[in-house]
């Protein structure tokens, strides 16, 4: 028997947490366990960090291609963090969607707002949050690259963002990593059976009833 | 360490399907599986089936203890088909939603109406359509125990019953039951994550900050 094709939208999936809590671990655990998933790969002006691969992890681009990009409207959201520039590109995006794909992001709070405005039929978010302060501590801290000043630097933004969780559909507490895959995993599985992203169940329905 | 408890509203979820397509095989292998996920046992004015055990299929009552059971306001949804009554009783319901715990129920979609209509912000409610109309004969006429007159009338009303599909949070096409099983499971887990049933998540986020 051949599992009848059903088409339907993609799903725009945005994970956002306080940083440290988990979100680009697990983002990363779903993209290499799911072949209808995406990593969606921003721009952006940092700097390149080690082992960091142009066009995989981001999109480095100079300012001023940046600020064009702004301007011809190819970004779906951008926001400075640190004095560098950060977007979500437009036309990868859509391309997926439009072809049935799913996409995820780990873009934080304000991202998410504007991915939402952008993309609203489409979008579904979630929140991980740590289990404890400790935890997310001494996840910051065992990023040797980053120094004292940048550590403090992202709890302080932490706490701030953990305000957000309210503003999303699905929250999570990451105690075990494994676990969180699995759940923002089910998650996904769950929208794509939404009645309102299958758009062939009509036609489907349809063809049933008349040979019933 | 130790996971975080957050409080969190049960989901009544109910499972609707033309009759044959699978529904109840579907709820009792989720029952089995999932220690938060108890089954909702209807009261029936229907006779009794070999097999059937009181109390745990149905709970088997005479029309005057029915009537009685509507009048007092003690089923949450009700329903005559083919000239016997059944109903969904709300003490155990609501005692399992109240307590955090899930419920499954297989009602019809006018069941399914009446229970979204008295229990709004728990209800969450799947379709499953079968893969084909000569699988759902298959089955239907596999039930050996009825006639040749019940399998058509349930074939009758089973093209009746899909043409509600679309009143429904979730569509699965039932192809192969245990992909089926795991799909409901996924829309279960994913349900318990979403933000408006965590009801403790709040005061977590609260302490998290503090601490931050």
């Amino acid at each position: 028997m051949v599992e009848p094709k059903i088409k339907r939208r993609g799903i725009l999936l945005v994970l956002s947490s306080p940083s440290g809590a988990g979100k680009t671990t697990i983002s990363r655990a779903l993209v290499a366990k799911d072949k209808k998933l995406k990593m969606s790969v921003s721009v952006t002006t940092r700097p390149r960090r080690p082992g960091e691969v142009n066009g995989k992890h981001y999109h480095f681009v100079a300012r001023d291609e940046f600020d064009s990009m702004v301007a011809e409207g190819e970004l779906l959201e951008h926001a400075v963090v640190f004095n560098n520039c950060y977007g979500t590109p437009r036309g990868p995006v859509m391309k997926v969607l439009d072809g049935g794909g799913d996409i995820i992001s780990d873009v934080d709070w304000q991202g998410a707002q504007q991915l939402k405005a952008n993309v609203p039929q489409d979008f579904v978010s979630v929140f991980i949050l740590p289990p404890s302060i400790p935890a997310l501590k001494r996840r910051l801290q065992s990023r040797a690259q980053d120094s004292r000043e940048v550590v403090l630097a992202r709890m302080a933004k932490s706490a701030e963002e953990m305000s957000h969780w309210d503003s999303y559909d699905y929250v999570i507490v990451n105690q075990d990593l494994a676990v969180s895959v699995k759940q923002v995993q089910a998650i996904l599985d769950a929208e794509r059976k939404r009645r309102d992203r299958q758009l062939g169940i009509a036609d489907f329905v349809n063809a049933l009833r008349t040979k019933a």
